[in-house]
């Protein structure tokens, strides 16, 4: 089996790069002999039986080497492709403990893993380019890049990278509603260095209340935290900060520790609402155990040098307060070079770049975008009524009957994955009940459907339609599809897998890609993490869970980092976290 | 004993109390019953037979926390004084690891120890205060300091702290020799956060050189890693640099890994001038297999952003070489605090602080100073020789007879060091002998000695006088024993242990510091490294015994501290040493 795949492999890969070298010739250049494990290739042209090694292979450029990039790369057949990574940083980063590093509950290099560790392990042409792209160029199909350090480089950090394909993977920035003062004040929690800073930080606000000639209202001030954002980062922030304090530094600072303060500020009615009542309201009453002090229905309008100036829902006028230091995170916003790449293609006024369900940006061939950077635009069942009805009606008699339907009906389900969700709330079977429900009375024996009655059975599916959240599982399982895509891509040409096309003929090459939602986790400080699992399964544990949930939910986590990680918490254990300003 | 000898500090301590707060009083106010464990002390002035806890203990202000200061804080019995130590870092760095932190071989938390920690295990008042001294006021006895994050403190970023003791420690900086672009463009290799700059940078290089549109000598230039200095710092950087290129970068960088290139520039005529030759002959042997261009006798005059210019001492004119990066580890320099406090204290044209035998800055009563910053001014034979014969000749008859000579002998051995270093030298057994050899034939019967003969006698004798070089071991065993004499302060004052005064009558309170040498390493790359030990022992070993060498030479390094950085090796044995930019 093994063999027999390998052999197939092989042979898509010759037959693709003859194509690619003579696009004219006969698509059946190859004779494959399977089984026995043979292998003849007759190159008609100049009859030499061996494969021309310098044929060019089709370029991949991936940018970013975030959860989506990476899993891309890791599973990219490196064999196929000649690939090219571009990313500031030449690392992965595990981004789910950034939070327990900024308390030194790990630390950084235990949850980074070298991208070039990455490629060695993997083999074949990839190359690392340690540079930002500040301009995508699809009509000349290049990227424009500039190195992250340009000292020494004559002029040349700047420098242009050719595709066939690209794969956007680059992440967001940091959300900041263009509140004024935030960017200069605020610390945000995205990569690394900003954990590092958080860390160093922590400390010199404790360092600072140390001194003498401060009043107590001074040592106070540095030593309120506030955490803007009460989503999983937030709060996971909060709630190690907390167990920091108490645990370590309390007794490291025994003069000021009773001046300490946290507050979490959140602008809707709950903190962790995209998680289960139980949980938010678990987490809730912990922080107020605490002495956490979290302000629901709080927006921070203002941020200045000394001050954080909020507006509560429930009163009138800004009120401000002093602060030490601040912790912004309120979600994601996109990247300079993203939007500037949405103007070229048409796409304005959304948060990220739209794609297909496939991933592929919208109106570009060869852009694929994943990750935070993108979202899926899920096409309504509702836009494409007509051609739905059309197709599936084969005889061209302008209804439907139940042996027409039952033909395409698992086409339309996983074109449109909405309907099956919609049947799903409803406790439907099958789309044949769906149809029923739509009948009027004096129908019920009727046995056919017209277009009519087809959009009204079907009228209210797409308010089932989801977005995808922006997570590391989102764009973890989104590079891991489309590097599937690509490996089977010529495979894939030639039989396509996918549903039926309902506005073009024939089908789609791939199936589109499906989200398997697998949980998440709220670490809430020190042993606490709450769990939600899909279906209604919802669990306070121990945070050293992560570790059988990086097992079953990443591939990213390598071996290394989870033993580091656990080395690091036996350490910690140990000595307690450590509390220099490095 | 134990019980007796606790209940003595007892006693000194509350005498001493007694008498700071009551500088008048007839000085046995308190007595003391030792051996049965009772103890009474009598106020004579209220006749409470209790000690009034409010008393004020003596301010002992700490500028440093490096070797010295570090290893006397811990020393120091925080029962008997108020301690405040004053320091930009708030951890021990234990600096011989560094050029190991450069490339990964051991992670920067694994060596250091944050400086409350130590507070927190010896207990007592002790304060620190994250801040830099930036003037010491040796009339007013304070010292002015600055925090080192000033954002947030309202202008109270600078502060006076009072001292009754200050223990100078503050440490050197890096020497310039003032040459012109030294600071804006090369590294050091003194502070955690040097180490740490290396690391990223050494993989900016790689990354650099791995850019498209270089030319080979471009990328070359980028590779090219310039060492200057061949000190053990400089040695040991430049060996691990090797081997962290040659294990794990030449297999991460494949395409540049032929490319680079290591210079090592030392002015002298050997690197590891202050070892063994047989180490110095095998480090140079061993830079040479390895391809380490080691240019010896070559002095930087100039750095440029692009060239570093040198001039051979065996050529005329000046050559430039293109760089990568440079480490510039050439020795230490004076800070401009310690350069400001010397004016002060008519101290010009000094390296360091000058001190007395006993650490005492010359020209103050209650300033000490230790470590790099320091450097003891031995006194000279020749320029007390008339006050050292005047003691030994008792009876005032001008002439010395060896009876005499023998009741002072240990005194002047001790206060002179030299004496001894310069009969271990001439393979004398004593005294006499060093003073019989001065006789002239005719004198041999002799038995006095007059004044003329004593000088000839001990006229050679400074030449075998010792500077003592600015090492972590010198600094640990200074910090260590001023700390014993602080903590026998009050003994001493009463029944002081040291040797004659010559100039004056009575004792010296304390012994004079002496400097016990336990060895020196320098590792050498890789595995390798090497031992020079006392007495003629040089041995070529395993790096791993450092761990050996610090149980055995360093009390500072904490048994954490060893846990760690083995459980680094561990990692990096299993996982190599990680190359993420961060």
């Amino acid at each position: 089996m093994a063999m027999g795949s390998r052999v197939l492999a092989l042979y898509h890969k010759t037959s693709n790069t003859l194509r690619s070298y003579h696009p004219h010739l006969p698509k059946l250049i190859a004779v494959v002999a399977v089984g026995g494990g043979g292998f003849v290739a007759y190159n008609t042209l100049n009859g030499s039986n061996t494969v021309d090694p310098s044929v060019k292979k089709k370029r991949v450029v991936v940018l970013g080497t975030g959860w989506a990039g990476t899993s891309f790369l890791k599973d990219l057949d490196s064999s196929q492709y000649d690939i090219q990574v571009v990313s500031p940083r030449n690392y992965f980063a595990f981004t789910p403990l950034l939070p327990s590093v900024t308390c030194g509950t790990v630390e950084p290099r235990s949850i980074v893993e070298p991208i070039r560790n990455i490629m060695k392990k993997k083999g074949g042409d990839i190359g690392f380019l340690e540079a930002e792209c500040f301009k995508i160029d699809p009509q000349n199909k290049s990227v424009h890049c500039r190195s992250v350090k340009q000292a020494n480089l004559e002029g040349k950090e700047e420098f242009i990278v050719d595709y066939d394909y690209l794969v956007v993977a680059m992440g967001a920035r940091s959300n900041t509603f263009n509140t004024p003062g935030v960017e200069e004040h605020t610390h945000f929690l995205k990569e690394i260095e900003d954990a590092q800073n958080i860390r160093r930080n922590v400390i010199d606000c404790f360092e600072k209340a140390s001194l003498p000639n401060l009043t107590e209202e001074e040592r106070k001030k540095n030593l309120h935290f506030v955490v803007v954002g009460g989503g999983p980062t937030g709060v996971e922030f909060a709630a190690e900060l907390h167990d920091y304090i108490k645990k370590d530094l309390s007794k490291l600072y025994p003069t000021v520790k009773d001046l300490v303060k946290i507050t979490l500020l959140e602008a809707a009615d709950h903190i962790l609402g995209m998680f289960d009542k139980r949980i938010t309201e678990f987490a809730e009453e912990k922080f107020q155990r605490d002495g956490i002090d979290v302000k629901l229905g709080s927006m921070v309008v203002k941020v200045t040098d000394k001050d954080i100036c909020t507006k509560e829902k429930s009163k009138e006028g800004v009120s401000s307060i002093p602060y030490g230091m601040i912790v912004w995170s309120t979600g994601i916003g996109t990247r300079p070079v993203i939007s500037e790449f949405m103007k070229q293609v048409g796409q304005v006024n959304r948060r990220a770049l739209a794609t297909d369900e496939w991933l592929r940006v919208d109106g570009s061939d060869s852009i694929y975008a994943l990750g935070d950077c993108a979202s899926i635009n899920q096409r309504k069942v509702m836009d494409d009524i007509a051609d739905i009805f059309k197709k599936a009606d084969k005889d061209n008699s302008g209804t439907l009957t139940v042996k027409e339907l039952q033909d395409v009906v698992n086409d339309i389900c996983e074109r449109y994955p909405q309907v099956q969700l919609y049947m799903k709330n409803k406790s439907m079977k099958n789309i044949v009940q769906l149809l029923e429900e739509s009948k009027g009375d004096n129908e019920k024996e009727s046995k056919e459907l017209d277009i009519e009655r087809f959009k009204s059975a079907l009228s209210a599916v797409d308010s089932k339609m989801k977005f995808l959240p922006a997570t590391a599982q989102v764009a973890a399982q989104q590079g891991q599809y489309l590097a599937k895509c690509f490996n089977r891509m010529n495979e894939c040409e030639q039989t396509p897998e996918g549903p039926l096309r309902m506005r073009k003929d024939g089908r789609h090459r791939f199936h589109p890609f499906r989200y398997r939602h697998l949980g998440q986790f709220a670490p809430l400080g020190g042993e606490q993490t709450a769990f939600q699992l899909p279906g209604d399964h919802v669990s306070i544990g121990y945070s050293s869970q992560w570790l059988w949930y990086s097992v079953y939910a990443s591939k990213q986590v390598s071996w290394r980092n989870r033993m580091l990680v656990v080395s690091d918490w036996t350490r910690r254990f140990i000595y307690g976290r450590d509390s220099s300003r490095i």
